[in-house]
């Protein structure tokens, strides 16, 4: 049920329902007997470890190496390439930082921050120029969002889909992070925004100049100029110094390396909300300024890869989002939809944020079909793959969201069924 | 106030107080003239940037490399040190794992986790040895927990004190994260209870072989079995493959790299709860078993090194947490006590979690006595310095919570005041 206490999994006697229970039983291997044996110390308690002085910015342990980003597919254009992180790793909401996903166009500028401004002019009262430290000084907000690319889990031709796919390849181009910068109202503000303002064009720092026009709306609602993530300055390749965070929209939209705004009373008509980022529909027309990342969910665990090994308990643990609120309720099914079943929701349940939904689950060893499906507050379903493409067709790109498939094998091996 | 709207800096028509108020002017400086001029492309913008393949796990910016732990006293033992963490630098409440305070009294034991096991006996009615695979086969959870070193701030001898320290000296064993785990009470109920068991044995798996004793009463509370870390796994110096995560109770007992738990009729009397971690009253009694570590605050925007450069706005910024729950309220006061004004909290504000505060301040130029002083749900309100020593006197150790004291002097230049 949505919302309820986050520690708050069932308890056993409230688990009778077939297959979503705990097993009475234990997750556990017992050893009574050579259990004290354990005891002994290994060879690692005998001599002293490493000096904390060693590590001033400390790294994951080295048997955690295969934890890392990777490309989907490599392309020859290694600076046009998309990172994925690797969600069937993690664990609870927050992407480490060495781990969220990055997207760019033309690779990830060295920017040095003392010589990085941020201009604001157009239909402005005063076009500005800001330095880092100016930006700094101006009351700062944190607030924990998901960024998920656009074009994240291309499914809408399943001939483009390999059947090797984990859920890092299909749906790794979404992260979290608590993000602190200044508010672009207060940064508007200063500026003064002139009547007839609407638009705004966000032009970002790297080679390609990724631009795109941002609604004045968004831009005095809670649009973000982010300098920090997870508590620290933004990773280079997350846009540091500087980049616009625009809280539900398309991670394309949140440039980075943020150098220049200028307000307009039209959207400006970019390369990438034009021939790139919109959507093609059936009957040959485009569907242009797509924002909001609609609701959304996916199960990490298990996923391919992270097959159920053998019969009995098993937790089925997930993410969901939504762009346009927090996250009401998530389900989740076994048998491709015919039932579903409540998964509790990890407090605590923020908007726009990625929320950890979690469901004991007692495996039988039988075939099984699993599926999640979200519910947002503003009461958005995630659709079915099928209304999803009755609704935009084949050749629409970007922005899909319909309910993922994992088939189960008897043996507990797990594949995308989509 | 406290739990207002985060975002919700107040605004500026109702910042007419003398002092807290945002300037009528502005944080920014103003280049009319020039500022189109800065629209100049930069030269990393004007050719591809590295290739996102190459940062499979990410770094920060070389830019920011005075950002890391930093020991503040290097004893000749290298393995029993302490490295803090730059909470000068650092926005929001996450601490980025990499930035994680480590208090260690053997160093980092490099562990093999297909080789660890953890081992449940003494009072229970089956003897289990844990693999980590059984222990992330139970249900999980995720909380965001600080965890605060039992010796942080050693200001009851003023004779201690160094001048020149900063926030990262005096505050830096407190941080916060993302904690993911095993309930203790799910493993503890595969294991069987035995009625009389009132204590656990924890013992950590480092050459220390570090042990306390918890009560069970807090184990089938909120006690984790934590293997995971802002999404990731643990990191080696903070407990990889398993720690125990006692929320609110002192740094100490949250074993890391734990190995053995054992439960018993009475408190075990380690060498870390006798001859340490007790606090030594004026009467020559010592007080025992201080678990909770009680309401504390600290601003660390300005603080040493980080001082106001010159009259005008300037964010007032700083971190409040509570053992014992939620943060209730944070008071800031520029004149040493004699006037406090209420701070805002940044949502969500969560319970034995950092909670970030701030007020706007318009500095005059003069010199003043920067102070906060938090009160948490329970009513519990951060003592002064002079209370606090009344109560424990000066030979006490650990546990010290009182109001910190930042001097400003004219110029700007901010010195700790204890």
């Amino acid at each position: 049920m949505a919302g309820n206490e986050t520690a708050g999994l069932p308890r056993r006697h409230m688990l009778r329902q077939a297959g979503w229970a705990l097993a009475g039983a234990s997750v556990a291997p017992r050893q009574t007997g050579a259990a004290e044996a354990d005891a002994a110390a290994p060879p690692w308690m005998t001599e002293q470890g490493a000096p904390a002085a060693d590590a001033p910015y400390g790294s994951p342990s080295p048997f955690e190496k295969s934890v890392v980003r990777r490309l989907r597919d490599r392309s020859p254009f290694l600076t046009t390439a998309s990172a994925h992180t690797p969600l069937q790793d993690l664990a609870g909401i927050i992407t480490p930082n060495g781990l969220h996903h990055v997207r760019s166009h033309a690779g990830t500028p060295a920017i040095d921050p003392d010589r990085h401004r941020l201009l604001v002019h157009g239909l402005v009262e005063r076009p500005l120029s800001f330095s880092m430290d100016d930006l700094v000084r101006f009351p700062s907000v944190s607030r924990l969002h998901f960024l998920e690319c656009s074009g994240n889990t291309p499914f809408y031709k399943t001939a483009k889909i390999e059947p090797h796919w984990t859920v890092q390849d299909t749906h790794g181009q979404v992260s979290c992070a608590e993000w602190t910068g200044v508010r672009l109202a207060d940064v508007l503000a200063e500026a003064g925004v002139q009547p007839g303002a609407a638009w705004i064009l966000a032009e970002g720092e790297d080679a390609a100049a990724m631009t795109r026009s941002v609604p004045i709306e968004k831009a005095l609602d809670d649009a973000i100029l982010a300098y920090a993530q997870n508590g620290e300055r933004l990773r280079p390749e997350n846009g540091y110094p500087l980049r616009l965070l625009l809280p539900g929209y398309e991670g394309n939209m949140n440039v980075k390396w943020l150098r220049r705004l200028k307000l307009g009373d039209q959207p400006f008509q970019t390369r990438e909300e034009t021939s790139k980022y919109t959507g093609l529909l059936p009957d040959g027309t485009a569907r242009q300024f797509n924002f909001v990342m609609e609701v959304k969910s996916v199960i990490t665990r298990p996923s391919p890869g992270r097959g159920l090994g053998q019969p009995g308990f098993h937790e089925v643990a997930g993410l969901a989002w939504s762009g346009r609120g927090r996250i009401a309720r998530v389900e989740v099914s076994a048998d491709e939809g015919a039932s579903w079943q409540d998964a509790a929701l990890q407090e605590p349940v923020l908007s726009k944020c990625l929320t950890r939904f979690r469901l004991p689950w007692t495996w039988a060893g039988d075939p099984a079909m699993l599926q999640s499906r979200a519910t947002d507050e503003t009461g958005m379903v995630q659709p079915t793959r099928a209304s999803l493409l009755a609704e935009r067709g084949p050749n629409f790109m970007y922005h899909y969201n319909a309910i993922n498939t994992w088939r189960i094998a008897p043996g507990g091996e797990v594949t995308l069924a989509v």
